[in-house]
């Protein structure tokens, strides 16, 4: 008779689990409903119509209103959390983030990670894993994928060190590799309908815009979204994991906050397709009023009709000065609690 | 290079911006699903049988169990908020408020307010403004209207006042002028199932009922239940808007909460059809106690098969005595939230 | 002209007002949707992929995913609390429930009981009563029954007490009168996708898993969660219900946290088929951080393919030492929340 067992619980991965090639296959694959689109309108002010009504999508050439894209990024995301960050120290980047479908009422998803990166750290007691995940369809269709790279920490630190592979990045995605949707067609647009006169005409690169409106989070909303993407990790839910009894808010849920808030000023930056990078600069607690600015980066142009492809910074901040991002030593101020890069698709 | 833009978000409409006959289409439509059902039911100890299952809908005639009335409320009303109320000083009265045709899973919902009246208050500072919003789906039917007036700021003080048009509004819908659903017929009413074995015949004019329950309010529920009918106002969700730090409850929150309360004891006001004035007596803050109690005004019969009208006082209190409602002074009582007068359909 | 109405509400049943062999038929039946599935996993942090995959549930060979078990038990459940457990004094115990038939999208649920056993306190004032509760669906199938016994308050001290009925309860149910899902097929599980790799040969009798992961409540969640059963003891809602002002957490509420938390661990412990006992052993507060472990108990075979049955203590916790239940005096630990005793299916 076993009187108990520590071997039946997932203890994660640690740095030398890591190999360069080996593929993760993530666990509890998700099927999506009407459920998630109503929870992610009561926990964001989210209010872009094209996920807000099956009208609205098809009036663009879509067969309904799909599920919010960062709604599925979150999921996606949150299965990698038991093999990729069970054990990770700090969430160090993103990049080369792609949504390739969008995923509808009734899609199954699941994720898989690949690993193309791995750098021990110079004390020996940590290193760098990078992993290219993928969200995948019950088709097996690739709806969305992006790199992440976090620092984990080793078990045994007597593990050789492994050779070190440094993927190559792009900084920015280029325009003509975002996935524009098929059948997307922005040339019966409803402006009013959508809530903004605003085209992809008006907004000029260097325009910053101050999105005026914030939500003070409370404990229940945050651990409520981290659960309905699935994430586990103990720091969001357990007063008893960090010492200050705090519990740490899922940078996601500030993702999809601070993109909920844009819609004012940004109503028409309807699908999130690229997501060339982001920082995680300060952390965010309950009680904290968060607020959002953005910037235009750059702008392109899609073959699809009447679609403009649109490069925004979005910050989210915990107050202070809009516009205001870091300080004369070149770090993040400490108001600052988010810095992402992404392109989305506007109306011409 | 355009530095910053104030000009692109919503700075929202002042009283001289308002004409007499303008029709203000509301943004952001909204396709609702079982989602919505199921956090209305979370978010309130909602129980009237028709709303809560398909099959007791069917028995009474209808294809299916419709949204809740007043959820259809919230999502009509949340749309006109930043068109007509962002720069509101108060929400004075609402008036005529007709429920035309339930809303169904998969039904899209929209707004637009036609401007009915104009006051320029005497002090020149604000003016009274009367909007008849309608909520139209998919197929640009009526699904419910009403009217509201609001006191609203000027923004630019030297504005010539408007010609002073005060719309006629009746003090109660005339029986015969509510929208009894299409094929509604409580001939074969299950007791029951619907928890109560009191018909309309029960009803006496002039009684009273104290609703007995109560719930203390979270500011998670009411922020995720303010959001989710996409109504953004701030001083619900920043505790920077107001001076004193507190978020101040979406009044339609303590409808909800009142009317969901109002089962015990009147179990069989099944569908909500005519909405005849209303006040939110006093504001409303997390951790408050909201109870209710209700008196039967009038009661009429209605065309349909075992189908009677009870014109019903809903008030929510934070406390105090049952059925005190105004002090001495005629002004309502400190612990009074809420005096709603309303139509309901009751099994004869 | 009545003045007020106590008569229009419910005060619930007491002790003398229930007969061996009465039938209640409970109120107010539901139809669940996808919204119930979304938000169980935003309320709980539930994983286990036959939940949570149309796909995953296919590959077992059930049409879809069904409504979690817990879930179908908390809505059967919450019909019975007006009827059953408004008057009562404390909640004593759970046999023989059994889950006959997994719940699907659009399936409506209603709940009658039996009384099944009566027995009046030596003091007089109280008495137990015992009831056999059923949750059917649409169709008049039994989709789940347990029996449930809870001490009453007697309205009339006076009443003569009843003959005593004591039911004969079995300890455990036979694992040959366990309901396995009609086409359920494990031989085609997939482990990775499922969590863990654990198979029903993996666990031992007598092992202990402490499941690691902890969870601290809020009390806007646990509100949530009653009220999305229906469940309106008041206890739950009302701080001014209870002397000292807090709110209760529903029983339930503390199942499915357990439950949730067991994936660590138990991730391929998919359905559950019986509920043998169970005792809610202290009262749990918002704050708490729900801790849990389990207890192999039993392991038998079924006549389905691939599928074994495993008999698992599940302990909920606020804390302590792991695997600690009672106290030298019999009695349970103070930080013992929950002592539940129940089999659930897992590939062989």
């Amino acid at each position: 008779m076993q009187e108990t067992s520590q071997s039946k619980t997932n203890a994660g991965r640690f740095f030398e689990d890591y190999r360069i090639g080996d593929v993760i296959r993530h666990a509890v694959p998700r099927t999506v409903s009407g459920g998630e689109r109503a929870l992610y309108q009561a926990l964001y002010p989210a209010r872009h119509a094209l996920y807000s009504s099956d009208e609205f999508a098809r009036s663009a050439g879509l067969p309904k209103s799909p599920l919010e894209d960062l709604a599925a990024f979150h999921i996606v995301f949150g299965k990698t959390v038991p093999d990729v960050s069970l054990n990770a120290v700090a969430n160090l980047g993103y990049a080369e983030g792609r949504w390739h479908l969008p995923v509808y009422e009734g899609d199954t998803l699941r994720s898989e990670s690949e690993v193309i990166g791995l750098k021990q750290n110079s004390n020996g007691k940590t290193g760098v894993v990078w992993v290219r995940t993928r969200g995948l369809n019950q088709r097996d269709d690739v709806v969305m994928d992006y790199v992440r790279w976090v620092m984990v920490k080793k078990r045994d630190l007597d593990a050789p060190a492994p050779e070190t592979v440094v993927p190559e990045l792009v900084d920015v995605i280029a325009p003509q590799d975002l996935a524009v949707p098929e059948g997307l067609d922005f040339t019966a647009y409803d402006f009013d309908l959508a809530g903004e006169p605003h085209r992809w005409g008006d907004y000029a690169l260097g325009e910053k815009i101050d999105h005026v409106d914030g939500v003070t989070v409370e404990e229940a909303e945050h651990m409520l979204a981290t659960r309905l993407w699935q994430n586990t990790a103990k720091v969001h839910f357990d007063t008893t994991a960090r010492p200050d009894g705090t519990r740490l808010i899922y940078g996601g849920h500030v993702i999809s906050m601070a993109r909920a808030l844009s819609f004012n000023g940004l109503a028409n930056a309807q699908m999130i397709v690229g997501l060339n990078g982001g920082a995680h600069a300060n952390p965010c607690l309950s009680g904290t009023t968060i607020r959002a600015w953005s910037e235009v980066l750059d702008k392109a142009e899609t073959g699809a009709p009447g679609v403009g492809a649109i490069r925004l910074r979005l910050v989210a901040t915990s107050g202070g000065e809009p516009f205001a991002l870091k300080g004369a030593d070149g770090k993040y101020l400490p108001e600052v609690l988010l810095d992402l890069d992404y392109w989305a698709l506007m109306p011409i």
